[in-house]
């Protein structure tokens, strides 16, 4: 989809706010150019303070976004564009982050074999006041306008059917390393892609980032209706 | 899942009778170590003799993986295991395999536009006799024996809904090049990702190759209660 914008995005300065390797290579992948400037932001918000996922990943998500895009106005170099995400696992009401250790993990695969879980992935699009950018709302977005930031932020929710694993199938997996640095405990587009029977969303959305929607508001907030 | 059956694939030969880079990069993901040796079977099966799609991917992957078992036991050097697989996308009780020009492209892409179409692909998994891999029967594979080959085969279906297309962002997307080689028009790993709403289903098997599926036939067949 961004192909089509390309023309408008090629003048653009456009910073994704996060060191995830995979939310980098879903956009690069999909076509956007863009520098990465990891947050430092301590992802420690209190959970239950949230009274549901998503609104807790959208708030992380913001944070994070937010941290960078101060960093840069203090350094004088805000782009047009800052991109932010933060993505769980939610079961049973619980929310999954990253496994503590390989304990840790092998307990999160365990409770998600042969069941649904829901990842949610919370975005924010955050266009500082001098960017060319002009933000815009639907019924699904919404937009705030904060000490010179707009921030438009949206979450997407995909569903994933684990297979039935046994502890031998769990346990050699985890033996692959792959598990420790990913919410939930795997990674569906490495070895971990063997362990899931069926998805139902937006299949990047469990990598870390909803690729579709956010071209399309990302489109939308570049169409000539709006410049 | 692939992992736990490591030291019993350590010591097989397996072939990918496919010489699509997709399929070949999703089994190499998931950990498989195996030689690609394309089929040269022409895909002109007649669409019409068959009652579904189903049957055709089936029947198609089978002829390829054939050849290719054939070809090398000729030359003395059958493997443990051959893997064929064929892809195809269907809509309205019509089956769609790759694009013929850009013109069928665009054509293709905007009959999707914001709707579901299916991606089916049939596999096949073909055990010479002298292999140490014995087959195994459950209620949704199929294995029949034919000259000297024991063929496993079957099927695996995922829902697409794709976003609505605007004729610009079609153009755009077929002047990257990508749907060319593909079957339906898109390539949903790269450029394609953008244009797809949801999945429902396997991811993988829109790439060309059910991996779950495929990772539990080999897991059974390779299990200790079999061998």
């Amino acid at each position: 989809m961004l192909q089509s914008i390309k023309h408008k995005l090629g003048g653009m300065k456009i910073v994704l706010a996060s060191g995830s390797p995979r939310r980098k290579l879903i956009l690069e992948n999909g076509g956007l150019q863009f520098e990465v400037i990891p947050s430092t932001f301590e992802e420690n918000l209190d959970k239950a303070s949230f009274s549901h996922a998503y609104e807790y990943v959208m708030e992380t998500a913001k944070r994070k976004t937010v941290e960078v895009a101060e960093k840069l106005r203090s350094e004088q170099r805000l782009p047009d564009l800052i991109i932010g995400a933060d993505t769980v696992v939610t079961m049973d009401d619980k929310i999954f982050e990253k496994p503590r250790d390989k304990h840790h993990a092998f307990e999160m695969l365990s409770g998600f074999s042969g069941r649904n879980h829901s990842v949610y992935t919370g975005v924010i699009l955050l266009i500082p006041d001098s960017s060319t950018i002009k933000p815009v709302e639907d019924s699904t977005i919404k937009t705030t306008v904060q000490d010179g930031f707009s921030i438009t932020q949206f979450y997407e929710v995909t569903e994933v059917l684990m297979g039935s694993l046994t502890p031998e199938v769990i346990t050699a997996y985890i033996e692959t390393g792959e598990p420790m640095d990913k919410a939930g405990g795997y990674g569906i587009q490495a070895k971990g892609g063997t362990l899931v029977e069926t998805v139902r969303g937006d299949y990047f959305n469990i990598m870390g980032f909803p690729l579709h929607k956010f071209c399309k508001v990302l489109c939308a907030m570049l169409s000539d209706k709006k410049s």
